[in-house]
């Protein structure tokens, strides 16, 4: 998982500053909500229990084991060595898949110098050094040395060595970051507080990430890092930081800042260090340092270009989205005639007698359902990602199982993906949906992304687009929450996190995608109906911002088993509601997309927009009617395609009626997509889910736009930019909704 | 239709160069072309049979007479009446289709101003007005006369009053712009030589034109043009001519032009007026005009918002692309059982008993196949647009007839459409294509256009995107020649333009297509393969860039009836051609669209890149292997995909099956799209067929990256643009090739 986490402050004495800024990047967003209407739960329940059934914490707690053994940073040996554990796998010839591959890309990574360590000093102004930061974590558990640990770096940061204390006030020369204990450890630091004695984050340790601002490979934006692919000139290549910046632990965070002298900073930028935070310059008189002392950073980072692989792992499906009912002959011959009696609507997926219908027999099934989570961590990763690899290990063995056994086959094909450097910027999984841009447009129903699986052990969590809320809330009614005595995950998720729907009332929470994992290329570049799937905190306990040893070398399998998740019963959830969710969409009849709860989106954007922005757009002769006319569009079509459903769903369907209506239901999401909407926003193209600038929880493009124009004078070019992004939108609406129309009338 | 017909010379003097353009605008591109195989006709050839001798020569006569009884230029009342013409017509009882509606849109058009006419005079230094040009043609039939007429202009050219000879040699202040009996006469030009005593352009005749770059509504580019939507300022609109413009007849532009004096004009720019062209400046010392005499340019062009009509008629198709046996009940019950023994494969088109099924009964189908043309002229528009309108209602009565009896209804649904203000620059079409981008992406099979259907009557001409090659010649070797003793019109046509094909010898070639009609949209801003279909010149016994009285008052009904098309039996050709095309389309189980086609063009653009870019492209280290590969995988995806489908012809298919081989042939041109690519040409996004500068017939990024770079240096930005345009189009190629594979391998 990769966040976007710069703290930033001046390099020198003044170095520390923007702490706050952090917890306002994790606050979590609001999403909307539903629970599944009944209808679209003819998937065959039994296969669907067993199988949730065989998901066995064991074996998942044995994967993690194994998938985080040794650190894996992405294109070294050991990130390659689980390339080939998880090829073995899915080739397994009694639990693997129909096949799995592997493929490579050529992308530009970054990496600290093994010859050159980063440095961050405190230097009198003779150069004598007076202090120096760790250049690598403690080794508290026999798991933080070794060469294969990467040190602490801020990835695709220049390499440099700015000197100073803050008198330079508007030239930033370099940026220092640490995690501080405040939003990290719920204020504790001491060494009998944190790691291994608790779950918190020791005093050296150091968060590492990425510092690129987009994502995808940076040198070959909207192309496959293919070794041939045209590439950028590295130096002119935006999006990396401009300045030297390198990461530090609290411990040594501590000694600079407490050492500052100056106005105190802000209180909201007050940590838990244990002194008033000051803002420098320089630092105190009678402080560890003298006065004039300087902080000296040297940053030896390297670009490097590395093959990076993603693998793919697939289950054929075996018709979509009709009917094959058991016993029937495959393709090769003539149609054969029905039984006489109308045959009852098959009650759930394929489910082929073994050996009676080989799967090359099949009609070729062109609708994938993909799930995926990166591969690549910082060190050994035991949380990011390896927490969700070893989820989809013992998902796709229990399909795998049954599949080889040929008592199941989904409707619709798998793809299982693990994907390459995510934490360097979503790199392997968007040089997939580059390379297969239209063959995933076309086919691709969902995409489900289990990341890191267990934050913490708590409650589920989920961000999606509204049409997978439906899915998400029927597959978390059926699965018992872990030791709450039955409770369900969505009864007890709905305890943490809920918002009252105006169509539903009283319902979980679903949160928003932003660009944190590799579902981000899949939704905002591709329009394709997004999730991400996860166990996590009781706020009451902890307000930290992430799991304390997040990105650091003690997140590690011990750390996993002793604080995050003893016995993985919250591992287990995650993988029942993921499978859950999964086999739902490649086994219903019925696409279990609900694209009307779209509406209850549009409704709240809406009325945000006409409450915040209404007056101040009425002062610029803007009218908000013909956006509310096109969402008034969009609620009566959906709501017709409902009624449609539902009668489709009570007669006898047409096998070819239900791919109409499904292909309706997989498009929606493609409808929001305007490849000119927002330009200068790489990847970004959907109108509802890009960026949002300012506070109003409405439409992206139409917030931003204000945001921009809101000190402009009347008639000004921000204005009209303005109401072409009100435009746009009210296209794409339109555009949703005539989509959402009986097909028949055009 | 719309030329892109800029004739340019310099106000004053020398007003009258650029002449030899026009011959280079109109040279007939090349394509690529193949015999349909005959796999492809498992229609009901006896209701194709019979539709084709109930297209009627006589009607087409009446519907062009009455269509072009009144000027109807667009957003005129007379426009307005043809759309309820329209209307009427597609909601007739007994030979109507199952809806017409008509859609407006708010355009900015723009128009002479009745008050202040437009004038072209000489005047002399002391302003004394030697001599004025018509300002409107001479009344020969009493047709060119009255109010509704209007007068010669330059649409979209600015007002202005230049006046100059041509001393400023970099500084041009104005346009004239004629058309010289040479190009559209063939060098004649007296009055008992041109119409009405042959179908050549009278002396006084003027050719209208729109001078406005772009196409769609100029202030709402990628946004339809409803009320409420977002206006660029008209102020800031690029692409309207920078100076003020005029067209004049030839007999007017004589006058100018043998009285200049100067060197003469280059060979190729001389014309058929009598005199030998001079470049100027200024007037000859013995001629008709005082040397310091001045030309004196007078535009009062006015824009104007105003409201312009698309008509829509849909035939709701039965099924797509299943079967549906004859005598199968409707969908309402559950499913019946088949009849015992397997039923044959149906042979055709849903051939449904009268009053046994009726259209709300059936499944709604989601497959549209688009027939269109423009119904707005520049005056009676006889020939441009009417002709086509004609064979377009001829068509839609017979289907509707068919259709009423309750005898005949598609397999996929067809929509027939009249569109607004093509003259003015697509405008119609191109604002359906903004409103409907997602649900004609998604959906759309085709776009046919037939905008004036007889130029003359040699020969059928059509251009197209490559799949659509095979359905028109399968069109057209089932329809004899008009008089030409039961000669095919494919037979016919391969006289006239043939090219030898790497795959299938000589047959009939294929144009391709620019922007000169409404499928300018379609195949370029969605993706959607298309067609126009016409009968034209037999080029021996003339070399008119085009009909002679293109877009003067003089295309009247009176010269299609006299000179055009007596009998009326190329109407009819074209009528039976496109009418085929259209119920193959509609009407096939499988669609034929034959991809594998376009391989032959990537195969030709490949080779032109390799012999005439080659070594230039080594020189900058920049390798076309990686295209070659790209090349060589779509021409093994395509011929994998022709051996699955003759595969499946030959079994007995399953509808899904056929859906998603289908799905497969219609969203293959899609695959050819990307918005990023040419940014900066407007609404062009497909990578084969976007507007290509230079002479070497290749892929059109390439080529055009390689002009701009030709002259820079070793490693400049031009190069790495070129660099970038070989990825995009191997990364296009690679997905085309990827969505044709079967479905199954991902």
């Amino acid at each position: 998982m990769k966040w976007v986490n710069v703290l930033g402050g001046i390099v020198g004495a003044a170095a520390l500053l923007g702490l706050g800024i952090i917890l306002g990047h994790f606050a979590i967003p609001k999403g909307s909500d539903v629970p599944t209407p009944s209808i679209f739960q003819d998937l065959d329940l039994e296969i669907l229990e067993s199988i949730m059934q065989q998901l066995d914490a064991s074996r998942i707690r044995e994967n993690l084991r194994e998938l985080s053994r040794e650190p894996h940073l992405a294109s070294s040996p050991q990130d390659e060595a689980l390339v080939q554990l998880l090829l073995q796998r899915w080739r397994d010839p009694e639990s693997g898949l129909d096949s799995a591959e592997a493929s490579t890309y050529e992308v530009l990574l970054s990496f600290p110098s093994r010859e050159q360590p980063n440095r961050v000093a405190v230097v009198s102004p003779t150069g004598n050094v007076l202090f120096s930061c760790r250049q690598s974590e403690q080794n508290l558990t026999g798991e933080q040395g070794g060469p294969d640990v990467v040190p602490p770096y801020a990835a695709y940061a220049p390499p440099g060595t700015p000197q100073a204390v803050n008198t330079a006030k508007h030239g930033v020369a370099g940026v220092l970051v640490y995690t501080d204990p405040a939003d990290i450890n719920d204020g504790q630091s001491s060494t009998n507080e944190t790691f291994p004695n608790s779950w918190r984050l020791p005093p050296s340790g150091v968060e590492r990430g990425s510092y690129y601002e987009y994502f995808g490979d940076p040198l070959t934006p909207y192309l496959p890092a293919n070794p041939s692919s045209f590439r950028l000139d590295p130096d002119t290549v935006s999006g990396f930081p401009p300045i030297p910046t390198q990461p530090i632990g609290f411990e040594d965070a501590k000694i600079l800042l407490c050492n500052l002298q100056g106005a105190s900073a802000p209180a909201a930028w007050q940590g838990a260090l244990g002194c008033d935070y000051k803002l420098g310059p320089g630092f105190q008189p009678n402080g560890d340092f003298p006065a004039d002392s300087q902080v000296n950073v040297s940053v030896y980072n390297r670009l490097e270009l590395r093959n990076s692989s993603n693998v793919l792992g697939i289950i054929r499906g075996a018709v979509e989205p009709g009917e094959r009912p058991v016993g029937a002959p495959g393709d090769s011959g003539p149609v054969p005639p029905r039984p006489p009696p109308p045959a009852p609507r098959p009650a759930g997926p394929t489910h082929l007698p073994p050996n009676r219908v080989s799967a090359s027999l099949l009609p070729p099934p062109d609708r994938y359902v993909l799930y995926g989570n990166h591969r690549d961590s910082w060190v050994h990763g035991a949380v990011d990602p390896s927490s969700g690899t070893a989820v989809l290990l013992e998902l796709s063995r229990v399909l795998g199982t049954l599949l080889k056994k040929g008592t199941w086959r989904p409707r619709r094909s798998i793809v299982f993906a693990s994907w390459g450097a995510e934490e360097f910027g979503l790199i392997g999984s968007t040089e997939f949906t580059e390379e297969f841009f239209s063959k995933l447009q076309e086919r691709a129903v969902a995409y489900i992304n289990v990341d890191i699986s267990v934050f913490a052990n708590a409650t589920l969590r989920a961000q999606g687009t509204p049409p997978v809320q439906s899915v998400i809330f029927a597959a978390s009614k059926q699965i018992p929450a872990p030791s709450l005595g039955g409770l369900s995950i969505y009864d007890n998720w709905i305890r943490y996190f809920n918002r009252s729907s105006p169509v539903y009332g009283l319902v979980p929470s679903l949160g928003s995608l932003g660009a944190g994992s590799d579902y981000a290329p899949f939704i905002h570049f591709l329009g394709i109906s997004s999730m991400d799937i996860a166990y996590t905190y009781d706020r009451s306990k902890t307000s930290a911002r992430i799991y304390p040893t997040y990105h650091t070398a003690f997140d590690t399998f011990g750390y996993v088993d002793k604080f995050v998740d003893p016995g993985f019963s919250s591992h287990q959830a995650v993988a029942r509601t993921a499978g859950s969710v999964l086999l739902r969409l490649s086994d219903s009849l019925f696409l279990p997309l609900n694209v009307s709860d779209y509406g209850e989106t549009l409704r709240s954007f809406l009325q945000a927009a006409q409450q915040n922005l209404g007056v101040l757009l009425e002062q610029h002769s803007i009218s908000l009617v013909p956006l509310v006319t096109a969402v008034e569009k969009f609620e009566g079509a959906a709501g017709a395609l409902d009624q449609r459903i539902s009668a489709l769903q009570k007669a006898t369907p047409d096998p070819l009626q239900v791919r109409m209506l499904n292909d309706q239901l997989m498009l929606l999401e493609r409808t929001f997509l305007n490849p000119r909407a927002f330009p200068e926003e790489r990847y970004y193209s959907h109108v509802l889910w890009a960026p949002r600038t300012g506070s109003v929880a409405t439409f992206p493009g139409l917030a931003n736009a204000c945001s921009r124009a809101m000190n402009t004078s009347l008639g000004s070019p921000a204005w009209a930019e303005v109401q072409r992004q009100l435009s746009i939108l009210v296209v794409a609406l339109e555009g949703a909704a005539a989509t959402l129309r009986p097909v028949a009338d055009f």
